[in-house]
């Protein structure tokens, strides 16, 4: 590529536009079918008669692009794999829409770009169709990044919010809370004696295996924006049932405590990007919980709690001394553009 | 909604996150699959055993945001659903995703999702799907909008860039310019005698209506940045054949013509977001534009010129005055933000 800079003109559809995306993203994104150049990308659909469709979207703008334990383009493929995942569906195929601040250094873009490339291969998806759009300066803030997955659910697996039942036990994949410090603390510039990094994964191999040992979970979701609290509060919400939680069994990592205590933030409404909770019924709790503990995504998986008929929609945290308290949704912006 | 602007929060994925969507979107974007509430929308494929599944994406960067004949919103989907419709995919999904500037009076945003919805509508497409995130103000202008879209291919249809062949005609269903130049009078407060509005308009019901008389037709494309020249060199590009366009035969709106004059532009290079050029076996020329003309989106559908053996790669126009000039791809940025 001949400019170091992105241009207005990379933006215009014309000749500088096709040089980007034949240098940098067909060169990073190597699939047929985003090779074929068309308008959108086509692929025989060979879906088994009992399958269905999943389509998840999601868009990213998080600040500062890089940070430890990841960048906006892992975050780009990771939790959008993760939201495919957590509805029980394979991944197939995602899009990609960049919209790129003009001046952005071309470096910084095939760092992003590279990062996206590697997730994908990661979690076993391709990159198959995308399109950039560039904003004069000062319109965006460097690069943000849309992608958006298809994926295939199988027959007899039904994941839901909505699934949850008294009596369920619900089930954490590991320590919580790192996402979130590890960018407040890029952001800020703070330094801790405990290293803090983003634990951004893709989930959808450790999503496989649990639903290979327990095809009957009854409900899976990743504690991002909003955090732990969020999302058992969502899941709540949308099976009226209660959740019970004991504080002393969620699992977070002496950094984050000391860092959590610091900032005045609560771990449980930190942003996670390689976490699920896992909503299954009793008498799988050993099968999926030694399941995911097999997977390099949820060795420290950990029993939090359970699902109650009692307060409905409620979510109750049994504190470490014994006093219960309500959890409520996270109200307000506690860490703008996480993701 | 009790705000009347967006406020950091709406992104936090917490309670504003929750009350934006189910005040807004799901009001608007009615569909069961999106009132679900799950990290992705998920349905039952139900496809024939030979079709083929699409997705294409696109963000909408355009300024300003309403302009006469349309609005972001609009255009967010046509654009979307046009592209589908390109490679002869019925549009069945759409995500929408939503980057929103800190600030933006909900207002507005609310009229640009009262668009989205009744364009969708119009095209027989569903959101069902999305995602909301808010940058502090000066980091967005105002909103982004990313749409995805997923459609299926019917047994026996290809279309593609890749397909023209020597002696294909070249059609184009309507006059050009009108959408470029809407954009650029209002941006710039110009007032022309002769109205300029954006020709935005789903393609889907014009596409069926000509492969429904011609499933043999070769490729379609929609015209849009860099308009319809860097269109055709896209096509001769990738088919490696030559393409030759009688400058008289392209309608060019009076008011179009006029406002190009004035400005220094050329409409040949302005975009369009309601027009389609199809290449078509020569056999098929009338047949195709029979149908095209039946329809309300086709009805000034006219031959422009033809595909050759010649200088492939190269699209060469036909003067008025029988001069031959070669046509290459735009370079640079005509008018940046377009959509």
């Amino acid at each position: 590529m001949i400019h170091s800079h992105v241009l207005l003109a990379h933006g215009s559809g014309g000749r500088l536009t096709h040089d980007l995306i034949h240098d940098l993203f067909r060169s990073y994104f190597c699939s047929p079918l985003l090779a074929k150049g068309d308008d959108a990308a086509v692929w025989p659909a060979n879906l088994p008669p009992e399958a269905r469709l999943a389509l998840t979207t999601d868009s990213y703008v998080v600040q500062p692009l890089f940070f430890p334990g990841g960048d906006i383009g892992t975050l780009a493929v990771c939790g959008t794999v993760n939201d495919l995942a957590m509805v029980g569906a394979r991944p197939l195929y995602l899009s990609a829409g960049f919209i790129l601040e003009e001046g952005l250094p071309l470096a910084q873009l095939e760092r992003v770009v590279a990062s996206m490339a590697r997730s994908a291969s990661e979690a076993g998806v391709h990159i198959v169709t995308g399109d950039t759009k560039v904003v004069d300066r000062g319109s965006a803030d460097q690069v943000f990044i849309n992608t958006t997955g298809v994926g295939v659910v199988s027959a007899g697996i039904d994941l839901s919010g909505a699934n949850a039942m008294a009596g369920d036990r619900v089930l954490l994949s590991g320590p919580i809370g790192q996402h979130g410090l590890a960018i407040m603390t890029q952001r800020e510039g703070l330094q801790f004696s405990l290293p803090l990094e983003s634990d951004c994964a893709p989930l959808n191999g450790l999503v496989d295996a649990m639903l290979k040992a327990a095809p009957t979970i009854h409900c899976m979701r990743d504690p991002t924006r909003g955090g732990l609290a969020t999302t058992l509060n969502e899941i709540a919400a949308q099976s009226q049932v209660g959740i019970e939680i004991e504080e002393s069994r969620v699992p977070v990592p002496e950094g984050v405590r000391a860092a959590c205590e610091l900032l005045g933030l609560d771990p449980l409404y930190v942003a996670n990007e390689g976490k699920l909770v896992a909503i299954v019924p009793p008498e799988m709790e050993d099968t999926v919980l030694d399941a995911m503990r097999r997977h390099r995504y949820g060795r420290e998986a950990a029993l939090i709690g359970g699902v109650c008929a009692t307060h409905p929609g409620r979510v109750v945290l049994q504190t470490s001394l014994g006093a219960h308290r309500v959890l409520d949704m996270l109200s307000g912006a506690q860490l703008p553009r996480i993701c």
